[in-house]
């Protein structure tokens, strides 16, 4: 049976966007050109199929400047409409392509988040990251790092922790509440691979809802929560960084994360602990890291 | 014979994008549904086809909040990014299309552009719109707006007119040289359907480069500039509007317009003047309105 050109296409001028394209010139590089011209062929493909209105069009560009008003260094909406749209999610499941194509899938990557700091400190195995009051459940975190191939423990790996307190927020975002690098820090695994610190079970918490990301999730009728979650960044000279974000099994956000970041192997089971007079919790978390080549 | 799925797009999660539409609440209305699943599948699609790394991904996340962060009441840059692009050159052709699938074709729309001003006063036919020096030839334009069904002159049409100076700037852009609404005026057609005004020869110019669209032109390879225009809208309570621009036959960058919006009848001649002392060129533009319903 013959094929036949999708009608609502095919009123438009069907070289408009091959001219587009073809405009670039020849000093761009094969990756920008491939990358840009596949964005302007799915740009001018979403505008025709929906047959965009002027007005659906304008609402987009004052929406699409409205992202860069209200960021700042402390505040990246363009990020945020990104992962309420799949994106950075989708992103991070490209990159890490090749670790779902094995069989044995090592420690699963997730978004980084714009709530990652460069400035957390190193501190001892052991040391609790919790600086400032809290309403929350003191835990015990404790794990390996090991090597997914040999399965042997990686020792001088460095464990990046961070989370948001009890009221939903991290340091940054409250600081009337929160000294600086409160529930964040390094940690370095001994010779056993071994690390263990002392941090909050997570609280699930609401993306801020006064921007353009506010807007969009509105005309989605989508809620703004995120699922409690721990944030690692796991990293050795010898070996693939991996960023994950953890989440307590019993989270009612799971099945409706509104950055989609949630994969089943990054469900963690909190237990009650005992004989510990610092927490009342215990997680048990082992890392597996790809080695570089 | 048989179809395959695409092998690139087969190693990713085949459900995630649809999850992600999915995840849209009943309060959603049809056509919002429609426009941002449609959007949803298009950036998705997009990532998974150039396999889009995280630095690709955050270099357009900073370029996404770039674009507001240099916009203002006086500058849109989401727009302009939008027409490098040529999304407003299609959006245009999309609202329009029911006149280019008829034979006999109205006069073109075409793009707005950021510089058309609400408040550019009404004057006679007749009348110059140079208010402030210039290094440009003056022109006399005049035309007949019409019925595009009868051919009957249009009396009472508003012709709104803009563009930019000799330098290549719009007034708001250029308050040391311009005064407020050089170079702009609304006109009103007589009982024949006639307006007629004096203007300038207009002069081909670059779009502003110091911000993210200049960054976005740079890596396509491509130059900033725009052939030589004059802007009309032109509209009557029983008519539908038109927006044009209308560029000299003898432009060198007709054929490159960074933003897209030359169609063959919107380029028009301008030829020597006898017998004017005010102008030393004259320009006919007739201008065909559909009439609603």
């Amino acid at each position: 049976m013959a094929t036949r050109a999708t009608p609502c296409l095919s009123r438009f001028n069907p070289h408009f966007t091959q001219n587009v394209i073809d405009a670039m010139g020849p000093k761009t590089g094969p990756r920008t050109r491939q990358v840009l011209g596949c964005l302007i062929k799915h740009v001018h493909d979403f505008a025709r199929e929906v047959e965009l209105t002027t007005d659906e069009w304008m609402m987009g560009v004052r929406f699409l400047n409205a992202v860069g008003q209200i960021s700042d260094a402390k505040r990246n909406e363009g990020q945020r409409i990104s992962d309420v749209l799949g994106l950075e999610s989708l992103v991070d499941e490209i990159e890490h392509k090749l670790a779902t194509e094995t069989d044995e899938i090592p420690t699963s990557s997730t978004i980084l988040g714009p709530f990652w700091s460069p400035n957390a400190p190193f501190r001892d195995n052991g040391d609790s990251i919790i600086m400032s009051p809290h309403k929350g459940q003191v835990s015990l975190m404790r794990g390996r790092v090991m090597d997914f191939v040999t399965k042997k423990p990686v020792a001088g790996a460095v464990v990046d922790i961070w989370q948001a307190s009890s009221n939903g927020k991290y340091d940054f975002q409250d600081p009337e509440n929160q000294v600086d690098n409160n529930l964040r820090g390094k940690f370095r695994t001994d010779g056993e691979g071994l690390y263990s610190l002392y941090c909050l079970h997570p609280t699930p918490y609401s993306l801020p809802t006064d921007g353009p990301a506010g807007v969009l999730l509105n005309l989605m009728d989508r809620h703004p929560m995120r699922p409690a979650h721990i944030h690692l960044m796991v990293g050795h000279d010898n070996y693939k960084p991996v960023t994950n974000q953890i989440f307590p099994k019993d989270d009612p956000y799971l099945e409706s994360d509104t950055v989609f970041a949630v994969k089943d192997d990054l469900v963690v089971d909190f237990h009650p602990l005992e004989g510990d007079q610092n927490a009342k919790l215990g997680l048990e978390y082992d890392i597996l890291l790809v080695p570089r080549d």
